[in-house]
């Protein structure tokens, strides 16, 4: 493999227009080897590196990057994209053709819309903001972090004006996560959200408070034992652990470092089992998806999944809808039991059910029960707008966070850390990225619903553990399509209809009523 | 990190002559780099990727060397080398540069010297050959292997052709390995191991045999307790896990990844423990070579290990000058005792030791003892010396390799799995490589000589488990040197002669008598 000819040494301008096509591919396959590249190196350094590596192992990223950005933006590249859009070319394209070139142009313009200076100024101050960021929320001080925040938001804000080519600034971010999504979807949107929840969360408080079974009490449950428990459940869901792994890092994720290695983490906490079970659920979820991609598309845009949000949606499908349903804990319970022989006989499936739908207003969005986890996501998405739109400065964050979910939750933080200063995203200049876990919620009850009239008598196979049919129409609708059309089209054509919040507020307003004894 | 240009971007031949040596080094330093991320893409395939990646990591793999080649051939950086070795230029560097310039040269020719068509048709040769003959040693068949070994055979004296400009071939290939090691100073030695060695295990032979004490009768030995005390001696010896890891793998080997990152790995058995026990010493030795290495030397050829045979030397010297000495198990014994209490009282320290040197023929070059090993050495190294010459044919091997072994270890391969099939080398085309293990062996007990007279009470501080004087001495006068030097140069350095098979001899032959009751 040493000295394999670049694959277009030699291309000259006389390219054949039919050619166009193949060697655009080639390009892209170029760039999807690098990025696999990557993915393996972030992949060590999270789970396996010792920490002393991490200057090495920045440089060896950023040789990378640098070579990536370089064939990102090479002038030929661009011009290939534009010999692929002219009608000669693009008309003779079939469906996943076609996708491959407009997926194309949109990295081409993502890529090419920011100046070299400005990409490389906001990569030094992400870095150096992470760790700033760390060290603030450590000692709970936002004063430590305003500054170098303050410097983040102009980045980005620079940039979101150049993405945006005269329409929206927060918009133009939003898209960067979630391809086409707008302010103006997401407002009615967050807007009917909040109009549901907050009543019923009120009416959860009201209702007698339940007596709730609690895994702590019955601890400790050892780490094996939970990694164990986790994996035979992510297999039974349909985790091929042959194309993939299950490691343990601090903060829990899962990627694809290519397409028959698809790997995921968790955290263990010795005292109780959930919140590792949920995790691994959740990235079992993500890499379901990833290992469901059409093979016969690898390294190619189409071939990749479409979205931040639906890819949210697969992970909360699992972890949610179906995880912390009666009839999966009907299933998951003996085997539960058969694991943790201390739970025998100390509680039954229902309670357990119970205890994992536990619903109350916290300040932390990742232990957020169902009902408050996007009302924590629609105060995000409320600051996030009144800060790139300059209605809000850095310095009145704090007191706008607090406020807000004072408002929203009935509880105010009494420290940084545990408002504004706990979410990591705004440290790499995420602006744009939390709502797309709000959509992957919306998108995972909505889903369900077709899912429910398509699979007979589903419960039941939840209920047995009959994963499959499951797995085969998420494989059939949404993992297979890949990025064939838009995030929301995919959703659209999978459920037959377009994506809306009332698949989600319907089902959890059910279940929670039932739960708490209300009337709605 | 994203956009920082390449270093050399405009560069022009009006190059200052004294910014070429600065020019150089950044250009080996971002080959340095690169070598990085293939060590990781490398060690995270054999020691974590699901094998349905293969194909996958092949091609990051072969995308990742092509870069590498390309930028080690490149015309320029041959120029700047020369620019180095002009008079006026290196005349002015201190010793550490003028290595950084031979080594450079060194690699330039290696690199340019073989045609691209070759390289290439080698390394798509190794790929099946590896696969063939690991097919072909699971049958014992060697049949299926003897014509893809040719055309291996055939593609490297077409490279040792080119590499040895007008000298000889085998020779060619030895200094791929081991700068500047030939046959002529091979032969000789060899022949005084072999007029020592032959005799003194027919000696061994001879002697009543003794009773030895055998750790199989008393497993298991769990893998986790395994485990756990190959860390704690790893440890005690001076391996840093802080600036690196231990791991699991079939074949067990050492890789750095970064300078602060330095991984080994180790495979288990749980039904005796000293297999993995000593696996766990040698790939030490080889780890704390490269944590000893000059961090102000980082990226540069000075800065990396110098040879195969040196960085065996560091291997060998832990798991056998020290790990089989009789001071050592006096400090080993109560802490293997304590991991595995079925141990105590049905053995001691002396007993242990003797288990330890346990010597007889064996068909399996991994497997065997300080006596036999290098006999199977200098097997592999007069036969490699008649395929390269021709005197050999492929077909004529295993019988050539049969009558060798039983002529000097007096048993016979019953198959070709115990017999020319067992090394995975020759898949690969390493040819030349063997000598280096030999060379090991015989460094470590040269070196060990000096050792013994720089460090005070020696035998008492190991039986103490003060391992620290010793790895100091090391770390001063081998790990640091780096490739300041030649590898025997830097041996002749530390010990203040030059390296001969005596002293390996002398203190083999002094432990075995006495452990058999020999008179010599």
């Amino acid at each position: 493999m040493m000295s394999v000819p670049h694959p277009f040494e030699g291309m000259t301008c006389s390219l054949n227009m039919a050619d166009a096509y193949d060697a655009l591919i080639a390009r892209l396959k170029e760039l999807s080897v690098m990025g696999e590249i990557g993915a393996t190196l972030a992949y060590d350094q999270e789970v396996f590196m010792p920490s002393s590596a991490t200057q090495a192992r920045g440089d060896a990223m950023g040789w990378l990057a640098k070579e990536m950005h370089a064939r990102s933006t090479d002038t030929s590249l661009g011009e290939l994209i534009s010999s692929c859009e002219s009608d000669d070319v693009f008309g003779g394209l079939d469906v996943d053709q076609k996708a491959n070139i407009i997926e194309a142009r949109r990295s081409w313009e993502r890529s090419t819309r920011l100046p070299a200076d400005l990409v490389e100024a906001t990569a030094k101050h992400q870095a150096l903001a992470q760790m700033v960021w760390a060290e603030a929320r450590a000692a709970s001080d936002f004063s430590r972090f305003s500054g170098t925040l303050s410097t983040m938001l102009d980045l980005k804000k620079q940039a979101a004006s150049l993405l945006s080519d005269g329409g929206d600034h927060y918009d133009a971010l939003l898209d960067l996560y979630e391809t086409g999504l707008t302010q103006s979807a997401l407002d009615p949107m967050f807007a009917e959200l909040e109009a549901t929840l907050v009543p019923l969360l009120a009416g959860i408080q009201a209702a007698p408070a339940p007596t709730l079974f609690r895994f702590e009490d019955h601890g400790p449950y050892p780490i094996a034992v939970q990694e164990a428990f986790g994996r035979e459940i992510s297999e039974a869901l349909g985790f091929d652990f042959k194309r993939g792994r299950m490691d343990v890092s601090t903060h829990p994720f899962s990627s694809g470092l290519s397409t028959n290695d698809i790997r995921f983490t968790t955290r263990y906490d010795s005292l109780e089992p959930l919140s590792a079970f949920y995790g691994t659920l959740h990235e079992t979820g993500h890499s379901l998806y990833e290992q469901g991609l059409d093979q016969s598309h690898i390294r190619t845009p189409r071939g990749e999944s479409v979205s931040l949000g639906v890819h949210e949606s697969q992970s909360r499908f699992w972890e949610n809808t179906i995880g912390r349903s009666r009839p999966f804990w009907e299933w998951l319970w003996p085997r539960m039991v058969k694991h943790f022989p201390q739970l025998d006989g100390v509680a039954d499936a229902e309670q357990a059910f119970r205890a994992a739908n536990c619903v109350g207003p916290t300040f932390i969005r990742v232990e957020a029960d169902e009902v408050t986890y996007n009302l924590h996501i629609l105060l995000r998405y409320r600051i996030e707008q009144r800060l790139i739109a300059g209605d809000l400065s850095v310095d009145e964050l704090p007191k706008a966070w607090d406020d807000m979910m004072e408002n929203m939750l009935g509880i105010r933080p009494t420290n940084a850390a545990e408002g504004c200063l706990q979410d990591i995203h705004w440290s790499f200049g995420a602006f744009g990225y939390f709502p797309t876990y709000t959509l992957g919620n919306l998108y995972a009850a909505h889903l369900f619903t077709t899912i429910r009239q398509d699979v007979s008598e589903l419960d039941d196979k939840v209920a047995a553990g009959e994963f499959a049919p499951i797995l085969t129409w998420l494989r059939n609708k949404i993992h297979s399509k890949g990025s064939v059309t838009t995030p929301e089209g995919i959703i659209e054509a999978a459920s037959g209809r377009p994506p809306t919040a009332k698949a989600f507020l319907d089902s959890l307003s059910a279940k929670m009523s039932k739960l708490h004894g209300l009337t709605s």
